[in-house]
């Protein structure tokens, strides 16, 4: 990050300034004379963003917005924050009608629908956000749920590098016409740092592992469950087989483009995604809500210790 | 529909009962002891979905849960459905935290959030609940929003066809390892139908188009606003100029999906969208947001005015 070329220049395609601040791979950006991050209701004439969002470090997305809300309020709580007398957490987008984000310190906690497609729209406006804010050096965290291949319900799996529907380690888009394929990679330091947070009396395992992203729930994934299905239980276990023999652990909807969104960005990220069903089993989640809400923590836990471990530190 | 074959049984590939009820291309739904709609929190152990959704007649689609909510209440007050006091429309699936859905009489209006995963999974649920339920002869519509390509910002576009990025007239999806290509095609006399309501004193036009249906907002759009863009503005309007050649009115993320689904299913549907930007005059969405919400109207108009229509023939 941040690299320089022969000339002392920083290169056109390092995306960190020397100050931690990103620089976007996109020139076009410095020179609108506004920006409006439209899925956000948040824009450069707007709002003072850099006042607003200036001081983020870390920015944890998932899928749904209850959730989120829930994080922002349980690391609010872990970390000893405290809000003054007569306020509390609101939903900084809540004019988008699309997202939901809270702030709790340097902490933002948004979520991002269900897809690629959604959380790519999502990770545009928050890089540009962070951009526009010039947050220095921020962390992006997926705090998600997913189907386990072969693993207990309720084990966390952190994510060391992950692939589409055909086994391929990077994400393809069309622009403009073109097919652009873009590496999937993952921070492996950071995936050993979080798992190294398990404490041993913990009711949970957290294991490494290679996710699969879906771009459907029932066909997409196997399942034998949807709306329709032309293919049989056998097709679904051989697949399931052969995904397990490449080492995919889970299964979940983001995982592809996640990664190769803040690889190409150069920005640090892990994926954290708690198993609610073992897809050997079966394919619906039958688990009460009660108890799927509560797995839901067992990543928020591993995340919090994180941003705590670093906080503590500075 | 319902067509017999030489022997006089019903088909294997028909998707209707002589009652106008669904049958699934999926004959595993039969044989669960349970089907959990997991994603709307709504299942056929938990509920009595023939009492809760028999009588549905229309399926309401659109992005979010505010516009939904706010259709349910136009349809409300168009149609004269009184609530008994005491009483409000209340979300459906409020705890599944994933989508909102709202039921005015015969009419559901219900959010798919942004992209094709994220309608996908809501077209499999939706889909299998008509079913459970025994509702006859539902019409799925997709109310959305999009950008035009050369048309005034606030027309509705009522589509005759859906095609992808790449100008396939068909959704592509990999299941189980394979590829799996399904026609995105709509019915031709509903549009026809539709744009029949167009009333001589309407603020607004209503056209027939051709709709893409991009994977992403930004590079997937040609946008050359988002946190990336390693193609020229010259990329991007000789793509907008392509697209506009081969009939493309509009873009947004969804269609090509709804129309594959729905003539997979045998279901009657229609994609209604307003242009919220003309794409041809730049990226961003810089209209105030009570103008885009005086808009997003224009589709519900229509819409309102053909399911009224067929409920005063009946």
């Amino acid at each position: 990050m941040g690299s320089k070329n022969k000339n002392g220049e920083i290169e056109e395609n390092s995306c960190r300034n020397p100050d931690g601040t990103l620089r976007l791979r996109n020139r076009n950006i410095e020179h609108l004379q506004e920006d409006i991050l439209y899925h956000l209701a948040l824009g450069t004439e707007s709002h003072d963003l850099v006042k607003m969002f200036g001081d983020v470090k870390f920015v944890c997305m998932g899928g749904t917005a209850n959730r989120m809300k829930h994080l922002a309020q349980y690391l609010k709580t872990e970390m000893n924050f405290e809000l003054p007398t007569g306020t509390s957490l609101c939903d900084l987008t809540e004019n988008s009608h699309r997202f939901s984000m809270y702030k709790v310190g340097p902490i933002l906690c948004v979520n991002h629908g269900m897809g690629v497609p959604s959380i790519g729209i999502l990770l545009h406006e928050i890089t540009k956000l962070m951009y526009h804010a010039k947050a220095k050096n921020p962390i992006f965290f997926r705090i998600g749920t997913c189907g386990g291949i072969g693993l207990k319900e309720g084990t966390v799996i952190v994510s060391k590098s992950a692939v589409d529907e055909m086994g391929n380690a990077y994400h393809t888009q069309k622009i403009c016409g073109k097919v652009v394929q873009r590496p999937a990679k993952l921070d492996h330091q950071l995936v050993k740092d979080l798992i190294s947070l398990k404490k041993s009396d913990d009711k949970f395992n957290v294991v490494e592992g290679i996710t699969m992203c879906a771009d459907d729930f029932y066909e997409g994934q196997g399942r034998t469950d949807g709306a329709f299905c032309d293919h049989t239980e056998e097709d679904k276990f051989n697949y399931l087989k052969e995904l397990q023999n490449r080492g995919v652990t889970n299964i979940e909807m983001e995982a592809v483009a996640f990664a190769a969104f803040t690889h190409y960005a150069g920005i640090k990220a892990a994926l954290i995604n708690v198993a609610l069903v073992n897809r050997l089993n079966g394919d619906q989640v039958t688990t009460p809500k009660e108890v799927l809400l509560e797995w839901q923590n067992h990543p928020q836990i591993i995340v919090g210790r994180y941003i705590k471990q670093i906080l503590c530190k500075n």
